[in-house]
């Protein structure tokens, strides 16, 4: 992201657009708020949306969406949409299931109106670590990768410490069964790599690598064998995909900053499990938002985008009660959980625009996960 | 029915025992409670469940299920499997999506305690309709059987009036295209029949008779066009499901009467749609039971049963975004709301043990649906 | 496509390249023909292709690949992919169940080798109706409109009449619910229509458009009636999609023609059902390629396309043994028919790189449908 | 099956009823066949069948079947249905994808008519291996087990040795995370076991019995390491299903033997790959069936049954084209090679009545797997 070239405005603002989308190619909201005059493409910072597909490793509506948001800010900037890919952070999740409505969020930076609400306002930083040796991917290497990007971005965000810090996404590449097969060409065997293990690893690897930065966890090598090994390690704040189209880690921190102006904030808290309702009542709160169960009208105005991780219970039960996610054969235990927590997540919003993800391993407690907000402060 | 023996108690109670199970096939968690005499084999009046299949057409885990029950009872009762099936209804909705449990509900009729509370108490009626025609499947003659068989069972559970009944549970026939081949080659031909159409309209038809018998609809005959075509027109109190195994309308009236004693009681209340929350919480209230956001232990251990219709809406919208259930060639629509609602009501309840159904056409409000709740009054 | 530009050629020979995608977004085999000059991308006409989606409503990997497809061309024609997207049918069928390979074939049309064996060899024709009334999908209209296209390509490719097509490959609009609500807003109520009856009613009027072309029916708007009502009506030559992509009906007429010179030629046979693996073996015996009972090496090198359509029996039985195609709530039936017929064409052509496709009404046998193989005349 | 008390008979013959059912509870077909006397219910010794489930571990099918098998059984021969479960092996495979059809096949025992043909003749026998450790399976002991069970199944068959032997199915058990938990807690730990691949492990194991039962394989517990490690080794008449429900081996060895009479014929061949269509026409040249390129009817009418094991290619290709049936996150794999190479055989048989059975690991061929086909010998 070193060729991004837009000046870091005096008195930045973070704007946050959740937009709908008809399908995976539908880029039209966007358009039409470019043509509007109401975004400029050059300030787009970074994207998360949700597809409609199986969130899966044949889930092509990721690429079909990515594809389609570089062509449109390409033809927008006059730059080439494959050099796009390597600045603009679009990380995805696939999969609306249930109450879940296809949507994404840009996020874009520019200046403050003169009459902004002054900060420590939300701020969004971003940054992408070097290209990722395959020997190094799952293992402690990778960790200190992540962590060493998320303070980079913490600084590309102004934020000054980790207690600023609100909420990680991060997008790792992972051990491939094809980069197996180089390495061991090149005479480095890295044993013979499950897909779905290897993506596992690597998201507790990005997981721990934001603990690092975070403060959460010490930089002790010998954790290493704690990633997918001890649950009881985890951060609070990070939300870790992977994918095969990423050869290094990306990272977009949310935070405060006093450098940045403007009426949003974000809150985050770890989900203790699948029902963890009291965890979605307390990050609104914390932003001044009151569900009683739901949240109103003009509450729900105020919010501008909601997060979560989430995961079916590893052990086979959800507070004492046996759920079936983990042995059913005709639908992937991610696309149950983003289910069920979606409802429950949307039945307090009021709304189905919601970022759940699923694989949240050291992600939030274990068999559970963790939900972040972005509201508007209260007018007064 | 009409062969069930057992004498109506002087003073009866209604038990409700929740019970897991490990495969569709899992009875011993009955089968304990007979065998420490918690329960008596010739008390069951009815059982209500969910059973893991995928809940559609192909789903056998409700026919493995009853089988299983059916060969129970029967060992104990010393009485045919084949004869208790037409006795005992055994509902059952397949499919536990998301954080939804494997359970089964068991009523019981037996004798109060001398020191049961007084009622009015929660009452159980059951009544069995004739074996029906095919040629009035969908129509208004089996809204007229359902209606009657609602009255019957009410009846049966010495409920005095429709103000009195708070849940109504009923399984039709429908036209199957067996059935329809049947009636062509009796020189009645009832044109060529899709299967879902026809169930769709089996459960109109049967929520129709339910609102009938609750005087929430006139017998008008002309409102027969209404089936699927204006769902405006609903019953706040029926869960209809249909099903290829009965030839007559089975019908479970739950309700108060001032003849049973007994703590448990009953609430229900329409879903507008699948985010209603407030729904939920407004019949935990009239329970005397605080979500704040989700029940507490003391109110959990309260509850005894949970049933909910529920619905993907048609429109392809939930409160203005779209969601995706509808056109989804990987995962049924009515896999998909079962696990979102399912999350919503086990995120206020705290528990997973929920009886969720899709097809809930007629049942509570367009695009939402109903649900009940049994439990304890407060202890005081 | 009246925008096409490149003349016709004096004499011109088809080439049909097979190539392999390693994902939906894959281009690369077409981007190194064209930069190895072993293809011009304006010698492009068409391109047919099997994309790893579920097939269904929500398969995004036919409009991925499209964009890609047209993002590839317009950058080596200089012109703008969405009026290309007016001018090469781009046909695709999602579903690459069991051995199926995902692939694609392009066609494309230059000045033959002064070498080249001399014609009637494979010629391809293409049309494009005009944009189809909401009012008119799925009727009699729509039939007509599509005999017309086929006539019109028929010219285009220089194809003297009926009887020297083999195979017509149609991609039709169809009525979608929200042009059935733009109609009936305009005063021109069309009736709710189930999407995908729309769709079959489509794909049938197709079917029976290039019936009406090829003299296999006759002109008589009373055959309305029989879309989708008589099943003994059919094409033996068509095989037709439809997608919401289009406002017009695509034809693409394969055949062969005197004008054309080179070496590959095409046959077609209907499927009796879905276990016809003597259809398969009379089109490759046509074409002088001996399978006993496979092909072999030699043989499999003639090859160069191979293009099926299929359908789960309606009735529900293959030759008298009860199939579970229709009932299942899990797969989608147009999934398991293609990954059977898939099995058995694969297994006699030694190869799963075949474009197999459900849907097959009125396009072949009820129950079956048809193949088409094109392969090179056998080497003296 | 110590317990099996029906005498052997003086000239066995054996019998093959290969059965539709409607649903996996219906057992109607064989329950005719015993009310008319055409097969005794004494006379049953295995049944080996297809259901409707999806196969995996959640198919439920395979357990409803068994019960409402032992419970017909049970009836007719006055016995507990629990000790039927241990005596006569009934060895289900789900998912009946594609033109597969639901059946079931009844190997019977009975004395040979006077005019039955003479032998060698088509011969069956059954062993139950004992009670298995957990700490033994997927281990060399296991692979001892079968080994010897296989032995004392060719003894009870009257099969002289290794070169009569055709088929033989095995069902075991595997560890599953509650052995795993049982023998930790007994302070045994054997470290955590993913399900999936304990069953791949059992069924290699089981494989490698019956290879060291035949011949194929060393006795050498250095092997041991090759289980899933070298799929060079592996037996040429093996079908390897396993379990929750069983807690030792159970064997059912096909073969020929002088002792036994009558028409019946088995014939087995590996499967080299998925498009392995010569190896059908081999199994049915060896029976004098010939398919050119499908059997006609009267070959189709010896045909008794056929059984199949089969595996997605785990390189990801088959003969060099690109397959996506392993990473589908909608279909699992094994269904869309069932459904895939069903087809295939089907097509070959003119039959979709067919055993097909994926998880294949070490029977036959890496990536392809075998086929069976039991036939009467041609009539004079």
């Amino acid at each position: 992201m070193d060729a991004f070239f837009i000046p870091f405005p005096v008195s930045p603002e973070l704007q946050v657009h959740r937009l709908p989308m008809d399908h995976p190619g539908d880029l039209s909201a966007l358009a039409k708020l470019l043509d509007q005059g109401v975004l400029r493409a050059q300030d787009v910072l970074a994207v998360i949306g949700k597809t409609e597909g199986n969130g899966g490793v044949n889930d092509f509506t990721r690429g079909f969406f990515t594809q389609s948001l570089m062509a449109l800010l390409g033809t927008r900037l006059g730059r080439a949409p494959q050099q796009l890919l390597q600045e603009i952070p679009c990380i995805l999740s696939g999969g609306t299931e249930g109450v879940l409505s296809p949507h994404y969020v840009v996020f874009a930076r520019a200046e403050a109106a003169p009459d902004a609400l002054p900060g420590p306002a939300l701020a969004l930083g971003r940054a992408l670590g070097p290209v990722m040796d395959a020997q190094d991917m799952g293992r402690w290497a990778q960790v200190r990768q992540v962590a060493a990007a998320v303070r980079t971005a913490m600084a590309d965000a102004r934020i000054s410490g980790p207690a600023d810090v609100g909420f990680v996404q991060v997008k790792c590449p992972f051990l491939t069964p094809s980069l197996a097969e180089s390495a061991s060409a090149a005479g480095r065997p890295l044993g013979c790599p499950d897909a779905n293990r290897s993506m596992a690893l690597s998201r507790a690897a990005g997981a721990f690598g934001v603990a690092l930065a975070l403060g959460e966890l010490d930089d002790d090598p010998a954790l290493e064998a704690a990633l997918l090994g001890d649950f009881s390690l985890f951060s609070n704040r990070a939300s870790i995909s992977c994918g095969v189209e990423v050869q290094a880690c990306e990272v977009v921190v949310l935070g405060h900053s006093a450098q940045w102006r403007g009426p949003l904030r974000l809150a985050c808290a770890p989900m203790a499990d699948a029902l963890d309702l009291g965890a979605v009542s307390q990050v609104l709160a914390e932003l001044g938002l009151h569900a009683q169960p739901q949240l109103g009208e003009r509450d729900q105005a105020r919010v501008a985008a909601a997060f979560v991780k989430c995961e079916p219970d590893r052990r086979g039960r959800v507070r004492g009660a046996r759920h079936t996610m983990l042995g059913d054969t005709d639908i992937n235990a991610q696309r149950h959980i983003r289910g069920a927590v979606g409802g429950l997540v949307a039945g307090v919003l009021g709304d189905g625009r919601i970022f759940v993800s699923g694989g949240a391993e050291h992600q939030g407690p274990d068999g559970g996960g963790l939900i972040a907000v972005i509201a508007e402060v209260a007018q007064p």
